[in-house]
């Protein structure tokens, strides 16, 4: 059967009557993406509520952290793999397979990221990310410890917290609106 | 024994630190509370993050919305409740029971809210609320359905989903920096 | 809207149909505390059993034991998180406050007793609770063990194992009847 | 490997030196059973305690109800299935067989209830008291018009309810004193 | 109330319909046990399927290796116990009691095997079923090292993985098919 | 990191030391895929139940039957995406793929299958291999009648509740063994 050609199951307004920053925003994923992905435009049904998103989406994904990007998005994907969202898997899994230019990693991420040979470092980092998804109300000092013992500082807990965080925020939005990602992320990288 | 009486057990920066626009925040929020929340100084470890923070916070929590603030403050602990977060509902709660003038309704919230006596649009928000945080891979348009049922348009849906995902972030930040409610929350409003 | 006002689901008999013995105690309740509780009131339903229930009640909470009545309260306030049993939240977060001098500490044992800095005896004891009320048929020998290093002897772990037991009992009954609360615990100790 | 052969993993006291009153219990116990059941013997360290459980559990299991002698034994073992209690799996596992004089049913009950063919009041009543044991904040006024629907007053479920939490009370001392079951049931009315 | 009388909720075939080869596995197990096992009833829907399962049953079950019949039986308890398996609970549960002569040991199987005293080669077996049982994602080269300090081989371990791996096969198709087993394995070696 | 090398964690014989039939078996696979399935790798080290193992996966994916040979995979994945089972989902994902056409379905199946459009006897089945798979005590007659108001007759129920089971145990083989699939499986049908 044909699969669902909605961006959301809210309904999105027609990009054509979004404010001047936003169609900028459009225009500049088109330019470099080739496409707006999926979460821009079901985010556009309340704009001011979709610019607080970017705000946040940028800083913790792209400014300077003591996390490299790729260790982001594998923290992206765990956590979405924990709860088992659809759009961000698949957005976020192919940009694993980009960063790392292994596309292993990035089914690995997404189906059960144990299987993985990773060094300790990482290891521990996705343990706290299931951990911090899962059962929140059991993280303690020992599990911040244990971050720490693999080279982590304070201000490197609280980013990869925040991220974590973050993706169990956006993870809710995905699945509240039925968020389907765009065709172009499942070919990327292969 | 004395209770913990750290902010956050990442550290925090000295206040007298701050960027400007964050100490008229601080200002404001003793002249306003008497107090700075503790997630505000648990945040400044990272300032730009604690601003993209507040700024999701106010527009989630205050701009206007098909849900009144009552509403949201509801939804929040019942987020907080199913994930068992100790600042969250201490904060929280004390907001349910200054909304509403009604402390029993504050603990229902935090402690069962199935005992609470809602109206059918009230209880369709908490139990879409509840299944959202501990179970988004289950929702599916018959929940949507349920809550346009109860009343609730598409714009409205989005706001509900949106604090039940913000506070599925906050809930996490609180537990990863071991967050320390103000005490003048616990008496606020009994 | 207006929060239930019967004391069970199951009804109650008119006080002043009870039996001599009961209407004594009902009258001790007023003079000591100024109501009665709604347990009581639930298990009239059942004259035999309410005495059956009064007497393993007193006998647990009062009598000589190796825990502290502090103890016992925090030990109950623990189950009935783990369980998210509103009457008994509401009653024993009541006596932890009261006999700790501490709001704060009440509030902990009813939202998540880990946040608590607890000397090692009391988490012990907590976490033994969490355990037996939540995945009773994994308690071994290893768990007694913790508790005699945490100094308690082979009574001290009878009566704490009873509490527990006892909890998981009066959770249920509150469950099964709808059993609200007195409003007086609310305000108390605040 | 020869299995455990103690009673209680706490000890018991030497029952020469039992009060006359639970001398008489033990002796009555020899005369009707041909043994002191391993509950009586684990819960004579603590000889008041044991009293009120003696006295509550007549009442529950033996009293006049509106349940059947044998439907409460059934509702025993079915708490006892979910909960995993070896213990009271083997003691009241015989006792569904012998009032019933059905062996299969006592195996049905012990290992998964739903796979019985049973009238729809006591399949409603063990549908009830598996959900009051396993997710008792679920239980609501829906589950109680269940069991008016098929039949029960609500002094049958006040007394079917307190069956399932006095259940959930001594499956909790069995594990927590490792209690073992005279070996006397296993072979009885098979 | 009368017990199922099915071997199967999908229907069987007339036994006299069967294929030749199949016909003389049934006058086999009459010969041998008195009856055809339920199983080979429900399975003989579809013969070659039948056929699949039997050879691979009687490697897993009864030719050369390192683990001992009964120790593969108490795994297959041990399974069907984590899975609630009604039929096999029954069918193998009676042949723990036959291997072993311990009709405790069969109950200690089904019930909750964690009350059993075994030695640390079975105790790991055990552990290691339940864990690939129900939490097979988290198994891991620590679970296959614990198994290989009580000293299983690589071998051993492929077999012991096999025997948990496919009663979770036949435990499926037990449910599946309302499976109900022969009355006789009820009575066997008690 | 470089991911791991090898086949399975029990390490496997040398392809060269097989059997004649096996050597037969690995030269039509590499005639046909290109390669030899990890799984067939993994299991050499046992070679009968190998044999056993083939017979059965034969008959289960590629024998006559009422479902589909898309079907039967999209059940593997489903079943495999619920145990978060690594290399069934690499390699039958890929399965999924090629059958439809449709790389989306692939990737819908392994993450989330309530995402996809589907007719409803798909739909029906899906549901099914979810629930047989995590709750199978809970599977009872109405499932079964949702399935035959999907349209499949009791020998289709069978066949998926086999298939069902049969990935119940080969995802419990691969976590066992550590099984890593064959690179060429990640790229193929993309």
């Amino acid at each position: 059967m044909p699969q669902p050609d909605h961006v959301s199951a809210l309904g999105i307004p027609d990009p054509a009557d979004l404010d001047d920053d936003l169609k900028a925003v459009w225009a500049k994923c088109v330019e470099k993406l080739g496409f707006v992905p999926g979460v821009y435009g079901a985010y556009s049904l309340r704009p001011q509520r979709l610019r607080n998103f970017m705000a946040m989406y940028n800083e913790i994904m792209l400014a300077p952290s003591g996390l490299s990007k790729l260790e982001r998005e594998m923290v992206a994907v765990v956590v979405s793999s924990a709860n088992r969202c659809y759009y961000c898997l698949v957005a976020h899994g192919a940009a694993v397979r980009k960063l790392s230019g292994d596309p292993e990693l990035g089914e690995m991420m997404a189906f059960n990221y144990r299987v993985a040979k990773l060094d300790a470092r990482q290891r521990a980092m996705l343990d706290y990310a299931w951990k911090l998804t899962t059962a929140l109300h059991l993280v303690d000092e020992a599990d911040r410890d244990a971050l720490r013992g693999a080279g982590l500082s304070n201000e490197d807990i609280f980013d990869l917290s925040e991220t974590v965080a973050f993706f169990n925020l956006s993870n809710r939005m995905a699945a509240a609106t039925d968020m389907m990602p765009n065709k172009e992320y499942h070919r990327l990288e292969r």
